[in-house]
């Protein structure tokens, strides 16, 4: 599933948890294997797999199966939609303040 | 709440429903009170107030009560921590980049 497709609310569910942050963490220094990724934590291995999932759902990470292994790694294309999502937000913002500067000095023009 | 002492898992949470990101691109238009933000919406009011609940500890909007009415507007220091942590999370996958470069450069070498 490719980033481009994926609505933002669902990458911004897949980063709404601890565990899978941690695992975006670890991606962010390079690919790594289910066993790697499940390593440092304590639960149990459908578990690490359905958070791994909701990852891939919200397009945050892609995975490869090369014999018995399968590697995650970072879908750069999420960090992108999230990059351009704040930036459009903040520009809504910006422009919001700008019309409120423009009515504060239209209003000391008038004074 | 203050962004800085919310965790990022929560703003993530927050911002990871249809509902509440369409809050945000309301609000990011500039405040609205209770009353605005739940105009569009087919929901009831206390799932309204819910979801605002969601955003609010989330840092992603702060509320403020003049009599009877509850105004809501965004908290750019959400905003400022999501970009943030897209930053950092971008350098660590350059700098991984770089040092596969530095490794195929150096293999290069040797052969």
């Amino acid at each position: 599933m490719s980033a481009a497709v994926v609505s933002l609310e669902r990458t911004f569910h897949a980063l709404g948890d601890p565990t899978r942050l941690g695992m975006v963490e670890r991606l962010s220094r390079g690919p790594a294997s289910v066993t790697e990724l499940a390593a440092p934590l304590t639960m149990a291995l459908p578990s690490v797999l359905k958070h791994l999932k909701v990852l891939e759902e919200g397009g945050v990470v892609r995975s490869e199966k090369a014999g018995r292994v399968r590697t995650y790694r970072l879908q750069p294309d999420a960090l992108a939609a999230i990059d351009r999502w704040v930036a459009q937000r903040r520009d809504a913002w910006n422009a919001c303040f700008d019309r409120l500067d423009r009515m504060l000095a239209e209003e000391d023009e008038e004074s």
